[in-house]
């Protein structure tokens, strides 16, 4: 009558093993993605993930290939009621002011500085590049991005009071470490200009200042008291927008991406250019379709319209986030 | 007397453990240059790579800021007789002159394809010029490529008679993994084509496309029979050559490197860029003093003049590599 003990020792001991490799099992298989519903879209970036990655599948790219390319405004973080790179467009024309006296009876700098923005939408692209080559005409790539820091630890979002970067979306944060967890390099490809964003898209997204692709102001560099400084021009150097952000993933990046994520018509060439290349391929977009929780814009919205790319999406099977259904969070101060 | 075998065997044991970790140590003290004679040039590199990755060093630099610079031609690879890049071009203008029959007749293409090196000489940087843009009109980045490839393959240099791409330096490939395997994130920024260098750098140098930094002429998109194409325009785009280099790397890296390896007046300003920076930072010039293994030239030479970064250089204390002295071999090839 010995075996009983023994036997139950066993068993015991299975048990134990079993609960063990169970845990590890489930802390392997812990969702990438809490903050995804599981709902189509989340299934089809998995998939797609798992394809690419799985050796001797017939869809496997190696790491050094797997290229993901990421609009900013509208798909990495809010960007109504205008897009934030206009906040800080603005807040840095205030902050050079005092230097400016005539800005005070000149427009369109009088409009920024009584918050006018009813002249300023009127002013339309003109006034917003004559502001911009006028913020950085002679200032250095250095006290540029200190006014960007600046902006970034201070400046608050008019609806919901937090930091302009506290308004990055968490599932799209998740998104860009389960793809760097999978071997890929991860990039921001945006309208927008490219120094604004260097300064912070490390700390909030993770991507380095040498993966971040934008527009951009020419600039000349010279000797200033012996020092070298990078200095800023009144002219356009790139514009990295609809075709421009296929010129400028090939002029950046020099290869093409595997998967592409953005919310606009501005980002329907980098999905076209994207899908474009051979074996498998995946072009995301952002939705916004929650008026509660965040916006609901598309076809005629005057900031990130999505119109021509959304008919292309459906005609091309790309996905389609629906950010009201597919997102149980929005925003990364939201996360507990 | 049952110790002795014991204290015998536990000697034995000893002498095992001793050996192995002698071999552990030995494999781990290995030169990272081997290919380097131990000169001033080698200790400088191994204190400064030591001094900013060692933990609780004064000089220590995060992963993620170790960016280091590279210029190609003359310092990765030869530049003689002709920078390399030209000699693609030349091939370039041959692969292509069947569908242009009147360049038999027209100058600057009847030299070229008649090997009439004396009037392309003369014809100087306008004639060049000319020569990038016509040959490339028209076609797509991924034809370019293929073009590039299939020279890399198979175009040989005339005294060598080598692959070009055989005639990298071993010693700036032992650098440039020495560096990589102290986390240091190593860029090419180079005068030559962009568009030329993507296609191999990351085979020969470890180096990625979307590590590579050069001069570049304009593009365009277009839909091609509905397949999307990045196509050249015969315009300059950027020349990422002396003040171009620093500015190249504000535009492209957004981070200013910690050091910069490069061997002409071209490079001067990414010197100074690199070097104005706050701590530890590093200034390496290769300079060709080898007439019989490689080339000797440096004040009056036409290709790749070095003569005011000699100057500072000497100056400033930067880092001159006597190629003759300081390097064991010169090329891949050589390697045993």
């Amino acid at each position: 009558m010995r075996s009983l003990p023994v036997k139950s020792l066993l068993l015991k001991s299975l048990l134990i093993l079993l609960l063990l490799v169970n845990t590890a099992f489930a802390a392997a298989a812990a969702d990438p993605l809490p903050s995804w519903n599981d709902t189509a879209a989340k299934k089809a970036i998995v998939t797609f993930v798992e394809d690419v990655t799985r050796e001797g599948s017939p869809d496997f790219v190696p790491p050094a290939e797997r290229i993901a390319t990421f609009d900013n405004d509208g798909t990495l973080w809010s960007e109504q009621p205008n897009y934030f790179p206009e906040a800080f467009l603005y807040y840095h024309i205030k902050a050079l002011a005092p230097q400016h006296p005539e800005w005070k009876n000149q427009q369109p700098f009088k409009a920024v500085l009584e918050d006018d923005m009813k002249t300023l939408s009127a002013g339309g692209e003109k006034a917003w590049l004559e502001l911009d080559c006028a913020s950085h005409a002679g200032i250095t790539t250095e006290e540029l991005a200190q006014s960007v820091k600046e902006w970034a630890l201070t400046a608050k979002h008019p609806r919901t009071g937090r930091l302009y970067t506290e308004m990055a979306y968490q599932p799209m944060l998740e998104l860009l470490d389960y793809l760097r967890a999978n071997g890929f390099k991860t990039f921001i490809v945006s309208g927008g200009e490219i120094d604004f964003m260097r300064p912070w898209t490390e700390k909030v997204y993770g991507i380095p200042p040498e993966q971040v692709v934008g527009s951009s102001l020419k600039t000349k560099f010279e000797l200033r008291d012996g020092k070298p400084v990078i200095v800023f021009l009144p002219e356009i150097n790139f514009m990295d927008d609809g075709a421009g952000k296929a010129i400028g993933i090939e002029q950046y990046i020099g290869r093409r991406p595997i998967a592409a994520f953005g919310n606009s018509d501005g980002d329907l060439q980098m999905f076209q250019w994207t899908t474009a290349g051979s074996g498998a391929r995946f072009a995301l977009i952002v939705h916004h379709t929650d008026v509660d929780r965040e916006w609901a814009y598309d076809r005629t919205s005057a900031v990130g319209r999505l119109d021509k790319a959304l008919d292309e999406a459906q005609a091309k099977g790309w996905t389609v986030v629906d950010m009201k259904n597919d997102w149980k969070i929005i925003y990364v101060f939201e996360k507990q």
